[in-house]
């Protein structure tokens, strides 16, 4: 039974008018045009027979019908600021679609704030029981300092409970996304079936050394913390690629100076670090190579210290789920399909710390990502779906 | 004739209560704290016997009576936020003092602005007919945003005509000023004889690559601009060590990374970067490694742009105004003194290219200048106004 591909993109096509920006969409999490769409979600739900409801946290969650345990799809509503039209949307209108053209076994999700607006993948983490109260309590928006309390009040979310998942409805979770990367484009694929979200950890590198002027001071008698953190990153930029693996990432997103003026030499200097891969024990390598280098820079004339901040584990997609991936691509694109992991972070990774996960990828044009020029092309969406839901249909056949 | 160690102690006390801040002095140009001290210091030079006036752009100027040329003391007396009480005071009640005890043949001088809150060097330039109205409609707080003619018309300086040096009337300027450095203290010496006031090139470094997400995009695939970055920073400091002089200086004074956030691959970085020396062909060289190292830098997946920001010219002192300083200070303290070149710029380099100039420098505790805790013992504060006033006396005599 195939997809409606016209229903579809007209589907995907409406949900980028709640607040379309350019050709992109600013939908951040709880705004009101996230909330209008999130109601507009549920009434599609509820319109191809999903017993559709918004719950505390803002998930909308259409249930479907079903004997047997049912497959879990969707993806995230909101998206990051000025962002891209299909980043999460896509992923919630294929589940949407699946569930039109399969009629049953299929429960239809859109979490809320995979994009962190307030946290990190609040919906799929409160969904798994991961969220308490004192989180709640205490989270923000990173944009504006709203409380997360009052933005769920301002909603109309905060009466609601928070649904939680029943592991024995589910025959596990399946999310399509786009690749956010330019892998599948480059190498001519179509179809990108994930084999695990990468872990990632995250450094924060501190340098003390002395401000001074920089006219008077004479170089043997410095301790410039920005000299000691240019000597580490290069130091970084030399080793990593000698002990990563081939798919390993690694970035230096930003450096700091202080006080930051042209005549002074700096005495306190600060670099935001991170890699990523999907192997625990490379990561573990990783660390430790990261450790020796820090080491090695601490001889110097200035004090380096080594700030440990968020880490993910890696979560491999199970096996079965990428078989029946795999082997939908092969049917509808034979050859225009591989296996990759994804390098940033999804609500399937959540989900899978409950129940089995998979994920399917489509190409991103000159893989753009968090821009509202993010793009797929009309061909490859459909093409997608029509993967996805032939995926879903395996599982279920096999499932029953 | 001897200075008076407590007469000279004792002003440089009152002239620190003007906008005191813990040890130091908070005195920016044409704050309320720096117009009374200005009204003050006109005060103690016409208490001193001298023809005393502030002009229109806040300079204070005492004349003091001579049939040959005199010699113009001073420096500056408005501080940087929240620093020392003896950047720039030093220099002025040094010229005050010498000004008392000689009786004649001296003109003092506070300069306004030396410290650039409006321009730089505004006062000292303006006196040497390097000031024009132009200059001064556009120009603006650093701190905020006011405008300078606004400040004039709040100090009341407005209305004065402003002071221009008629050479003809000085035999030159000398300037005495903490050596903000630390190869006084380091070498047991105390007293700086300047040779030179260092020339120095600054420079904005821009590169531009491509902003992506730090988990999808594959290293290979990469245009990291903060990459590049670290690559050039990093080959400045592995060359310019072979090429510099011994008492050359560089520095990095500012990174940034844009956008700057931990898991966005930057798109954009910056640097400010500039080197010191007082000798002009060095600073050439200097400049063609710079360029080369550029050059080389552009080779890699970013471009790279040189953007050359201020620079100003070494200022040789005057070699008759170092001898008779060198003279002054092997008198009172036989082998306790050097040359040495000023790494800072002064209000000499301004005056030099106008008249003869020299500069004496007085230890700084620790090195430590633009801080509220910069500081010189009392005794070389008094040793060093002693040397000044032989000096000048001995320059005098050699003029009439």
């Amino acid at each position: 039974m195939p997809v409606d591909g016209v229903r579809l993109l007209h589907d995907l096509h409406a949900l980028r008018e709640f607040g379309r920006y350019k050709t992109g969409v600013h939908r951040p999490t709880y705004s009101p045009q996230d909330v209008h769409s999130r109601h507009w979600l549920a009434t599609r739900m509820a319109e191809a027979g999903l017993e559709a409801s918004i719950d505390g946290i803002g998930n909308v969650i259409g249930r479907g019908r079903g004997d047997g345990p049912v497959l879990l799809l969707g993806s995230h509503s909101e998206t990051q600021s000025h962002a891209g039209w299909l980043d999460g949307a896509l992923g919630v209108i294929y589940g949407l679609e699946v569930a039109r053209t399969l009629g049953r076994g299929v429960d239809v999700v859109a979490w809320a704030d995979e994009e962190g607006h307030f946290g990190s993948f609040l919906g799929s983490r409160s969904f798994c029981g991961l969220v308490d109260d004192a989180e709640l309590d205490a989270a923000r928006s990173r944009e504006n300092d709203t409380r997360l309390r009052d933005a769920l009040q301002a909603a109309g979310f905060a009466g609601q409970p928070r649904a939680t998942i029943d592991p024995a409805r589910y025959r596990g979770y399946l999310e399509a996304h786009i690749e956010q990367g330019q892998e599948l484009e480059i190498s001519g694929r179509r179809i990108g079936v994930v084999t695990a979200i990468v872990g990632s950890r995250q450094f924060r590198i501190v340098f003390e050394g002395v401000q001074n002027h920089a006219g008077t001071t004479r170089m043997k008698n410095r301790r410039d913390a920005g000299v000691a953190l240019v000597r580490l990153a290069s130091a970084i930029d030399r080793r990593f690629p000698e002990v990563a693996g081939p798919l390993t990432v690694w970035t230096t997103g930003r450096i700091t100076l202080a006080p930051g003026a042209p005549s002074i030499v700096p005495g306190h200097a600060e670099m935001l670090f991170q890699f990523r891969d999907t192997d625990p024990v490379l990561l573990d390598v990783l660390e430790q190579e990261l450790e020796a280098l820090v080491a090695e820079a601490a001889k110097g004339p200035c004090r380096v210290s080594l700030v440990r901040g968020s880490r993910t584990a890696p979560r491999p997609m199970d096996e079965g789920f990428q078989s029946a991936l795999e082997g939908a691509a092969q049917r509808h694109v034979p050859g225009l399909h591989m296996r990759m992991p994804s390098g940033a972070g999804h609500d399937a990774q959540i989900l899978a710390s409950r129940i089995p996960a998979g994920m399917l990828f489509v190409p991103s044009i000159g893989g753009i990502s968090h821009h509202w020029a993010e793009d797929t092309a009309e061909a490859d969406i459909v093409l997608g779906c029509e993967v996805f839901c032939d995926a879903a249909a395996q599982i279920l056949s096999r499932a029953c």
